[in-house]
Order: structure tokens, then sequence, then C-alpha cells
């Protein structure tokens, strides 16, 4: 069976992704990066940009599944509101082309990619790093954390046909 | 000049809407009603039904502006992260059709439609059923909130050409 799973770190500053292949055993990243939202332009057309670029992403690589972390509520009520603007887009279209998704809490996330459910985001980010050292994945959180919530759900085939949300 | 204003009352039991029309200063009310969104489907799916009924609905009635409510966080932030999941649909789809979004805070609607701004969710539904006697508008706060809405983007003109989100 072939698994192509695109983990997402939605943020309006910039959405870290990560395209995971997983065939004969073997796990290729076949893609990652960061797609940065504007603040200049309207929120409607930042929306429209980040449905059309993930569109396109889970078309070209043939996305079967989609990764994304459990989000809990920071300072700001209406960041978290936007924050569903963006997860929204995922669901639809995750519903739209057929993939299943699996959302994991920050604690399975860390534990799976670091053994330690209570790491620190650097600890995530060094063994993301160095699971992929040939990639030169930047140092960024947004990258890495999607790479790492892609990792989780490669390597947590328990609830594959189940949707969580 | 016409306009056809689409309301929204947001809302994962039900999604309360209406379809006002402005055409040679004669205001017409050309739709309203309700979207249950069933609790048994996965979100995806749920999501999904409300992105084709409201795509449907735009593109029947020519819809040239969405409006909507500010939404306020209650006690849930769950609730408040999934009320952004289908905001974010109606903004994407909004820029899909090229209509403007107009945003209203509860006081502002509350004001335009009856004219005090702290009137109480009956008072706002009562004028409603006043104003539309013959429609027989069911006694529903979702749908003649939305009605609300749409009447307070149709009488203030102010923001026309401005989107507030």
């Amino acid at each position: 069976m072939k698994r192509i799973i695109l983990g997402v770190d939605p943020g309006f500053t910039a959405t870290g992704f990560s395209i995971l292949r997983l065939e004969k055993g073997q796990t290729t990243l076949l893609a990652f990066g960061a797609l940065p939202l504007s603040s200049s332009l309207p929120m409607e057309a930042r929306l429209a940009l980040f449905y059309t670029f993930f569109n396109e992403k889970i078309a070209t690589f043939s996305v079967t599944e989609v990764a994304l972390e459990t989000p809990f509520m920071g300072k700001n009520a209406q960041n978290f509101l936007k924050l569903g603007y963006l997860r929204g887009i995922l669901l639809l279209l995750s519903h739209q082309h057929g993939c299943v998704v699996r959302e994991f809490t920050p604690r399975q996330v860390k534990l799976a990619v670091t053994g330690f459910g209570g790491a620190e985001k650097d600890q995530v980010m060094r063994t993301v790093l160095r699971l992929f050292p040939r990639l030169g994945v930047p140092n960024r959180y947004d990258i890495t954390d999607a790479i790492a919530v892609s990792l989780c759900a490669l390597w947590d085939q328990s609830a594959l046909y189940k949707s969580f949300l």
C-alpha cells in the first residue's frame, strides 16, 4: 500500500507543510516548505491563496492522508478563530480529494518523534533535522513541526481509517 | 445598481441564511432558511455539505455581498475554532464568487434593525417578522438573525466597498 501524507502546521504568518511517501517500506520526503500569507491582502484573498496552494499540492502528489496537530487556544481568541479558517479549508480539501484526516495532540507528535511527550520545540526540530540531514530543511519551526506531524501519522497506523474531528 | 445580499448566521446545529435583493429601490427577500449539519457525519463531510450548499446559493442568486456578524467567543474555545471552519469556507466562497464581505457587530445589527443597539434577541426577531409578515418566517433565531444581518448590510452603505476582515 502506498501512503502519501501531507503534514500541515497552519498559520497566517506562514503555514509549514511536509509531504511524505511510504512505499514498499521506503519513506521519502517528497516536498516541504512554507506558504506565507501577506497581511496586506484581504482575509478572503489570503484564504483563496491557501485553498489554491493546497488544492494543487494534494492533487500533484496524490495525497492520501492529511495530518494536523490538535490546536489549543493561546492568548488571543480571535487568532484561534482565524486558525479555524485555515483548518476548515484543509478539512474541506481533504473531503474534496478523498483524503483521510488525522489529528494528533502536540504530546503525541513529540512522543512519536523524540520518544518524549514533553519534549521542547527545539528537540523536535533537531530530531527532524537529523532524520533528513541531506535535505537541508531550514531552521524553521513551522516546517519542522509540519514534518513532525507527518512523521507521527506515518508511524501511528492505529487510527488510519478513523477521523478524529 | 442591483445588490444581492446573502446574510448568514453560521452554526453546526443549523446555519441560518437570508438572501435580499435591492433593485430600483425595491427590497425583496428572495430566499431564507436553515442548513442543519448532522453531527453523525464526519467534520470533513459536514464542511463539504456547507461549501456545496452556499456555493450553489451564491451562484443561483448571483450574490454580490456576504454579510456576517462579528463572532465573540462563548464558553467553549473549541466551538469558537469550529465556527472558524464555517466562516473560513464562507470567506473562501466570497472570494471565489467575487462577493464583497461585510462584517457587523451584534450591536450594529441590533441598532440597524430595532433602532436600539442593546436590544434583546427576541426584539430583533419580532422586528424581522413584522418587516416580512407575509413570508411566514419560522420562529427561529438562526433564520431571523440571518435576515437581520442582511438587512443591516442593506441599510448600511458606508462600508460597501470595504472589507473589514
